[in-house]
Order: C-alpha cells, then structure tokens, then sequence
C-alpha cells in the first residue's frame, strides 16, 4: 500500500536520534533522544488516566505554551509516576538537560518515561545520560533510540513511508514500545512519530488524535490503561509541500491516511509483542449500526479473557465470543449474528452452528487469526487489535517488580 | 453475627430438594429439583446481557405472570443458551414435565441451566431426571442438589442462617454455583434461595435486587458476564411471621440484613473457588465521594489482571493498584490516596512510600488477602471480593470445550 522505507524515527528529512545506556536499567540502553535540525510542529495524545505520571504533565504544559518543539528525551526503566513533588522536579530536570545539552530552549522539549511506578528517577544518572546522547545524535542510530524505550518488549518497533503530496515527498518515520498494560485509551504504550510534513498546528493535533483512536486505542493486550501513556508526533516541514492548513483538501486526506497507516501498523506491532502473546488477533465488526457500537462491541470481545484463552488453547468456542458481544452494552440481536473465524462461518443466523472442528482449528493453529462478528445490522465496521491469554502472561506479571 | 444451621436450600420449612445424574453430563450429578410444599412468593435477577439463554427469558416470562412460585428445576452441563426457538421450547419442556411430576401449574415452576453455549439440550434425558428427582424430593437431599448444579466448581456451596423476626423463627438458606465467567452483574452464577420467611412480594423483590447489587454483584473471577446468570428467591411464609409489607419497619431490616448475609457469603464461596484462584482478595475502597464511586474504583482493582497477576505473585505492586483506581473514571486527587494491604500500610499520602518487603509478603503470602484503598475524599465506602489470576486459569479456559 505504502513504500516503507529505512530508518524509522530519522526517516523524515532533518531528524536525528541516539540510544543510550545511563544506568537506570542494569545493562541495556534505556535513554533515547529525538531532534530536529530545524523548529517543529508539534502534537501529542495523552493517558486519560487520573492518575498521570510527572512527564504527561510536563508535557501537556509544554504543548499549551509552545508553538515549536526541537526534541523529545525519553528514558525506559523508570516511569517517573506517583512521585509527586520531585518527580515533577526530575522531570523538568530532563528538559532542562537536553535543553542545554542541544543549546535550544527548556520549551523546544519533551519528556517522556517508561518503566517501574512509584520509584525516585536516578537523576543524575539520566542527566549525565542526556549528555551522552546529545553527543551521538545521527540519522543512523534510529534503531538504537528504539530499542533504548523498550520495557518488556522482545522486539524493538520502528516504521517509516513516503507518500507524495502535490509533487513533494513527505516521510512519515515513527517507533514505539509495549507491551504490558496495553489497553484501550493509551496503555504503557509510547509512540513517537517524526514527520518533514509541513502542515499546520492544528490540523496535526487533529489528525494525531483520530489516527490515535483508531490505531493505539484499538490495541489490547490486558485491559490495563497506565499513567505514562503518550504519543508524540513532530513535524518539521522540510519535505517543503505546500503547507495544509484545510481539512477538506486531497493533501490532508493523504498525509492523514499515511499516519494512520504508520501508527496502525505500529500498534500491531505492539499487540504482537503482547507479555506471551502467542497469536495475533484481529477482531472484526461488521454490520453495526454506528461506528461506536462497533469498536464498543469489538473492545469486548478483545478484552475477554475467557476468549483469549480460549484462542490460546485454539478452541472454536464461538459462544463466548457472541456472550462478549452480548455485554459489550451495544443494541443487537443476538440471533442476527454471524461469526467468521478466518475463513470459517462458525455460527450462522438463528445459531446456526454448521462447521468442521478441524476446519476452526486450521485457522486456529496459525499466528495471526481474524474473528469477524457480522451483526447484520447496519453498515458500520471497526476492527480491533489484541492477543492471546497465556500461562507466559501470568508468568511474565507475577513477579514483575522482583 | 448469625447462627448458620444445616440444610442449606431445605433449611426453611417446607422445602425440600434432590439432585439426580441424568445424562447431561458423563457422570457426576447435573440434575436439580427445588420444591416448596406451599405456594411461595418468588423473585429473580438476571443476566444484564444482551444474550439470554432460553431460561432466562422463560423466568422473567414467569415472574411477570405467575404470584405463586412452587418449584425450580436446574441442570447443569449444558447452558441452553444461544439455542433460538428450540431452545425455548426445551426449557418450557423442562417446565411442563416438571409441573407434571409434582402436580403443579406450568405457571409455578422455574428453570435455570448452566454449562455449554450454543448446543441442544438433550432433553429427553433431562424429562428423565426430573421424573426420578421429582421422587427423590427430600429436607436431606439439600447437599445433592447443590451438587448437582455444578459445573467447574470444586466443592459445593450452600449455607443456612436463622433470624428472629418479631418472635418467629425464619430461615434463610441457599446454594450457588461458580465459578469461571464470574463478573459483576451476574456472569455465570446461578443463586437459589429459599426461606419461610412471610414477606410481600414487592418487598422480596426489592431485597433481593438490593441484597444482590450488594454481594453477587460485588464479585469477579474474569469479568466476563454471561449468558444464564440468575439469583432466584422462594418466600413461602411457613415460619408465620407477621407479613412484612413496610421497608420501613424493623421486620424488613432485619430480613434484609440476613439475606445479604447469606448472598455474601455465597458470592465469597464462589470467588474462593474462582477457576485456578489461589488467593480470595477483599478489596475496600474507602473515603469515596459516593458508594457508585467506591464500587468503580474496587472493581477496577479487581479486575486488572495486572494486579490479579501481582498478587498471584505475591508482590506488592502498589503502582498497579493505583493506576487501576486511576483509570476507573472516578474523580480523585492521586497523591491524596492511602494504600494497606493487611494492616501494613504501603503507600501514604503524596505517594509516602515506607514499608519493609518482608511485612508485605508476610500479608500476602496468606490465602485471604484484604487490600484497603483509602481516597481520603468523603465518607462513602464499598468492598469488592475477587481472586488472584493464575497459571491455571489459563489452563483451564485454553480447553474448555474439549
């Protein structure tokens, strides 16, 4: 659909990035740096959690005041969360840092962490990190930057297309982590995406948010929403197409096409990284009658653990799928329903119930699986993103901290 | 606080039970029969899922009609849910060869399945056992009926209380099944109480909504909600206490307060047999702005399978227990909140962290583990009982069907 190209978050003309080790985790990197050679547009999503850990709030202070952002620092190992006072502190401390560190203002800055909760940041550590890191900026260490934001993520998560605006090239390059705590609304889930775009303010806020709604909050892995959730995007504009500033023209419907297709596939890459995910899953709905209904009927489905262990020991148990649907609280009729697995009709209206056991689990057995959930009602649709329920999950959280 | 006496769901004068193996399921008991030898008052509270089984739709049919309840037939092994028009008529089947056997109306009989979705009752064998339960019908046979509607539990859940009302003795007594599926609003959890208590069937409604919004609503293995859950309640007056028609007065408290009791502690049996549970988990939000709030937040906690995970790990992850309070919609001031688990406070107020690892474990290291969240807002609290999520949960929900 899109030509990928290399280099992820430094894909899009004028970006840089590095990926250090500062100390916060034991041995493997856990500070990136992103930075645009030039002033950027910047935009951001943020955790609708109460609970919001120190950068989310840094952050959103930033974005009010600023018209330009140059950099985003990000460290792994330590949320900064429920630290109260001097979390904020660290925090600011970081901005300050990469600031001075990069000769630009404390307000071209975001912050941004991941890690344990309710734990002090080893300042110090970071600072002398932010140093280091400023000093390795290129536009070849986009890899290194991706893996300095993982958690319990296996693989580092990076993407970047080029789509053409009005004769001029635009890139569109991000990276991201899971992988625990991945829920509807922003879960431990960072996503950092660098555009040479140029459109306006306002109109990347807008795109931002609604790629963000059906990309990053259509991904579950455990039902779990965390406090450091976040997705950044900065646009530079050194792709130099004439700047969209309107909602309605074709320029914007194709610069917001290729975002949603980056964070889509970002956020797939997340649900694939799900703590002992053993199979993809995507949750079709079809027939809806809104939108909403759809995405609200396939959340439940996708949050179902009695589903996801059942897809997890490769089981065709339709019925607790359509039980899922029943009290997503959408309007339906259960009778009208049908239910696809890959291929597979595995219920029909009325229940009817017609397939081979081993025609579902030859869908089953493979990695990647599609429930589609016809409602037969409507015409709206929605998909959603998760994975299986595993003895590797529980594995994985029991002992998370120790 | 009460005296418990024998005879769970024939503790009250003039019922009596049995629980016959009719076929339903390979070998163990799957057949119950609950009868009163009077006309009783009956009240029910069902599944809030858009899908209902074929039962549940029959009861409400006969709560609307009927002013006089006699019997209540259950099986277990097969949920005749998503079963459509046969369905239904398997049920009403159930019905009339009950009413049959006792020589009743087909208005004063009651049916309830639990087990398999979306296959046909084998009702001929079902029509079978009800013949044989009908001649078994006894005050002892409280025990096999409650054994007979079980599916994955691992022991039988029954219980009988004793309460003066205004000089008469009235019993109370009841029996549930489990055990996975287990969520707020009903998941699939069957409830039978009887009692000989005299009481308006207005009055018996209201109770047993409250009472159940208080206990069977207040619990979660997995959160998911199902197809057949339903609280049924017989009142038929035998122990001639004066017909407490008023909820203002003495009698109604007093009757209202048993029978929450008595759904307490059956919703406590079930989550301490949640499927794999190895932990039961009391969780009290206290210092909320309103009792709603207090229950939003405690079945957010009890819900997160990070927490479950946690505690099944015996960590004391305070991180994770106050990120689910965040994102449960309440309104709050996270630094204003205080954590205990046990008597061992964890987290204080401004995210005052000083407890020894050693105390924490010691608490969780127990098989009842109560956590105390204290929002430090108003004067509104609320418990919610849950279990840990295990290995074996996992194991057990991969396989299921087969």
């Amino acid at each position: 659909m899109y030509d990928e190209c290399e280099r992820g978050i430094t894909a899009a003309k004028g970006f840089q990035a590095a990926g250090v080790h500062c100390g916060v985790k034991k041995a493997r990197k856990d500070l990136a740096l992103v930075f645009s050679t030039v002033p950027a547009r910047a935009a951001g999503v943020f955790t609708t959690s109460k609970v919001q850990a120190a950068p989310v709030i840094v952050d959103k202070f930033q974005l009010d005041i600023s018209s330009c952002i140059r950099a985003v620092v990000i460290n792994s190992g330590n949320a900064n969360a429920c630290t109260g006072e001097r979390g904020l502190n660290d925090a600011w401390s970081m901005v300050e840092k990469t600031a001075s560190a990069l000769g630009l203002r404390r307000t071209e800055v975001l912050v941004s962490s991941t890690g344990v909760i309710g734990q002090y940041l080893p300042v110090e550590k970071v600072r002398s990190g932010i140093i280091c890191a400023a000093s390795e900026l290129s536009h070849e260490s986009h890899l290194s930057a991706a893996e300095a934001i993982m958690t319990t993520d296996t693989f580092a998560k990076e993407l970047a297309i080029r789509v053409s605006l009005d004769g001029a090239e635009v890139t569109i390059g991000g990276m991201a982590k899971g992988s625990g705590m991945i829920a509807p609304n922003m879960a431990t889930m960072l996503g950092f995406v660098t555009t040479d775009a140029n459109i306006s303010a306002p109109l990347l806020r807008y795109a931002l948010k609604k790629a963000c709604d059906r990309s990053f909050n259509r991904i579950s892995v455990d039902g779990d929403t965390s406090t450091n959730d976040m997705v950044l995007i900065l646009a530079n504009g050194l792709a130099e197409n004439r700047l969209i500033q309107d909602p309605d023209e074709e320029g914007f419907r194709l610069f917001y096409d290729a975002l949603e297709y980056v964070l889509v596939k970002l956020s797939k890459m997340i649900v694939m990284d799900g703590e002992g995910a053993t199979k993809f899953v995507e949750i079709k709905v079809l027939g809806a009658g809104s939108e909403e209904a759809a995405v609200q009927a396939a959340k439940a489905v996708a949050n179902s653990n009695l589903v996801k262990t059942a897809i997890n020991g490769e089981d065709a148990n339709w019925g607790r799928i359509l039980a899922a649907v029943g009290y997503s609280g959408i309007d339906f009729n259960p009778a009208d329903v049908e239910i696809k697995l890959g291929d597979v009709p595995i219920l029909g209206r009325q229940y009817t119930i017609d397939f081979a056991e081993e025609d579902a689990r030859r869908v089953l057995m493979q990695k990647e699986i599609e429930i589609t959930v016809d409602l037969n009602q409507g015409d709206a649709s929605a998909s959603f993103w998760t994975c299986d329920l595993s003895k590797d999950y529980v594995a994985i959280n029991a002992h998370y901290r120790t």
